[in-house]
């Protein structure tokens, strides 16, 4: 994917279909945090060193290359302007964090979009492998894989008995944020969110939305990561993500399968009815898009839609973000009302294309 | 028209697109209240003068075939199940009162359905002409010609000072009942509603629902009516609604130039919205269809909407009524879930057959 291609099509890896849960589970990501030795954590650093560890990270650009094989872009966040840097996040390539200044800032993307490493958000380093469905063991791989490429490049800030040093102590150790995007819509509808969402909590997990700490839950879309990441291996952070993420996602799955089976004509005739909508409106707010695909996305998993099937779900939610509407506009600025109709006419465009 | 057809089909003449003022007003519609001399009024009357005025009746076919140019059937109400007279009902064929009985009741319906006779309803015999779009002057004049085949043939009770004499002393004079159904959804946005049912009041005329007297006005249609019959012509009183209802489209028409042109984005979104719906929903109740339906008729008037602009919505507004339904379904008795589900299905139908 070249550099335009990440910035103006809404297709990202993580978004394909037929990955492993993928009625349920939207993606999986790891993210491991990391310092250069000999250099503060980038909120310490001042403007030369913050550019020294830029300067460090894109000369290893080429064994990353032959490494891999497969061609990074080494995007200087500077040179981008506010909304690309926005759309980034919608695509949930980089984090909100490390859109919101772009000064020595930059990343570097593998060709496939699988792997980004984020230079100088909280820490130096910020690999992270996102992957769709339920995909943690994939996407640890490769991230490790990239993690060994840099370390053998590169001094890292280690300890031998607190492991890697980072910013903030809640990364410490591991520096491993092992995290799952997860669709359900069924435990909401059925009134069990709450409980599970508190037993998730219980089993030392974080719950979150969306885009992150403090976005909601919109779309019924939910961020289940570890809260850890010293004390435990990586293997131990990750098999014990995956089990809770497996229990929530049989949770769901026989949500659904009882909804359906206790409410068929309402379940049936609400999914059409979000379909209908998003097929024929002229204005719709994002909120109400998300709502709305969720239905059909959920109504699509349980074969009760059958037209529009062949859209991607993953990707109409991304499309239908404000930052992405924004860049697919000739206007330069757009209204609250221009951008409700702008997306209302993507979402028909693709349901209608279909 | 078969009297199987009258009672299977949905379409009736009045339902015609095309006519005058056809944007907003759906049908005129004219009454004439007659009885025959010394027989009592049908409340007075036993079982042997009742039937007594329907075989009276039934002996003018003949008259009315060779003199309308026209066949007519002859329909005895004792021999129709109650739905099919419901269904007549909704088809505005009979009214609400002519069905609940049927005992010594029948019905005389011209073949295109424009001109029925109820023999036997408050008085012995009610002409009615129903026409599509605003058409009080063709309807009376069709009321009128059969009104005199009855006379020539029948000695009817009329006073000289009073005029004719009916059940009702509301009907005295007269027995003309001129009515107008009328579709004012943007008088009702607008919130312009009331204060223009008050002002057709104050003019002496009445505004009722959909199905006469009581009932409410769902789907935004009104039936505008004269109140009085005794001591205006009949001229004067069809001159006195016709303008009325002229006055009052013009309103309507104003309110939906005005509305398009300052909510443009909100009024094609909310068309297209219920068009969607509509197109999609599986499970509809008879009031939300016909808030729909209103919606949709207006926006296809407003251009808005050109996608299922081939379907006749005043048949659609018949089609959707319970009674019209109980009887397309194979079902003895349809549940209201049941019933919402055909009604859902039906309307589905007919806007992908556009």
């Amino acid at each position: 994917m070249s550099m335009k291609n990440l910035l103006d099509q809404p297709f990202v890896h993580w978004m394909s279909s037929g990955a492993q849960d993928g009625d349920i589970v939207l993606a999986s990501r790891i993210r491991l945090a990391r310092n250069l030795e000999g250099i503060p954590f980038p909120q310490r650093a001042n403007g030369e060193q913050l550019s020294q560890v830029v300067s460090q990270l894109k000369s290893s650009l080429c064994d990353l290359n032959s490494n891999e094989q497969s061609d990074y872009m080494f995007i200087d966040l500077e040179k981008l302007p506010l909304l690309e840097r926005l759309v980034l996040v919608e695509k949930h390539i980089i984090s909100p964090d490390h859109a919101r200044e772009a000064s020595n800032r930059a990343i570097l993307v593998k060709q496939d979009t699988t792997v980004s490493i984020m230079v100088n958000e909280e820490d130096h380093l910020r690999i992270q492998c996102l992957m769709p469905g339920l995909n943690l063991v994939k996407a640890f791989t490769s991230a490790n894989q990239v993690d060994d490429i840099i370390e053998n490049k590169h001094a890292l800030a280690f300890n031998e008995e607190l492991g890697y040093l980072t910013s903030c102590p809640t990364n410490l150790g591991t520096g491993l944020r092992a995290s799952v995007m997860v669709h359900l819509p069924a435990l909401v509808l059925t009134g069990q969110i709450n409980r599970i969402v508190n037993a998730v909590i219980q089993l030392g997990l974080t719950v979150r939305g969306l885009y992150g700490e403090g976005t909601e839950a919109v779309g019924n879309i939910f961020q289940i990561s570890n809260q850890l990441t010293l004390g435990f291996t990586e293997q131990e952070i990750i098999d014990n993500l995956y089990s809770v993420v497996k229990q929530v996602v049989d949770h769901e799955r026989t949500a659904r399968g009882g909804l359906y089976a206790d409410t068929t004509d309402m379940l049936v005739d609400r999914v059409w009815r979000a379909y209908g909508t998003l097929k024929y409106a002229r204005s719709i707010s994002g909120q109400e898009a998300l709502a709305l695909l969720s239905d059909v996305r959920m109504g699509y998993e349980l074969g009760i839609i059958n037209e529009g099937s062949n859209c991607n779900f993953n990707e109409l939610m991304v499309i239908t973000r404000p930052n992405f509407l924004q860049k697919m506009s000739d206007c330069p600025e757009l209204s609250g009302n221009e951008r409700k109709k702008l997306r209302a006419q993507i979402i028909r465009e693709k349901l209608t294309n279909d």
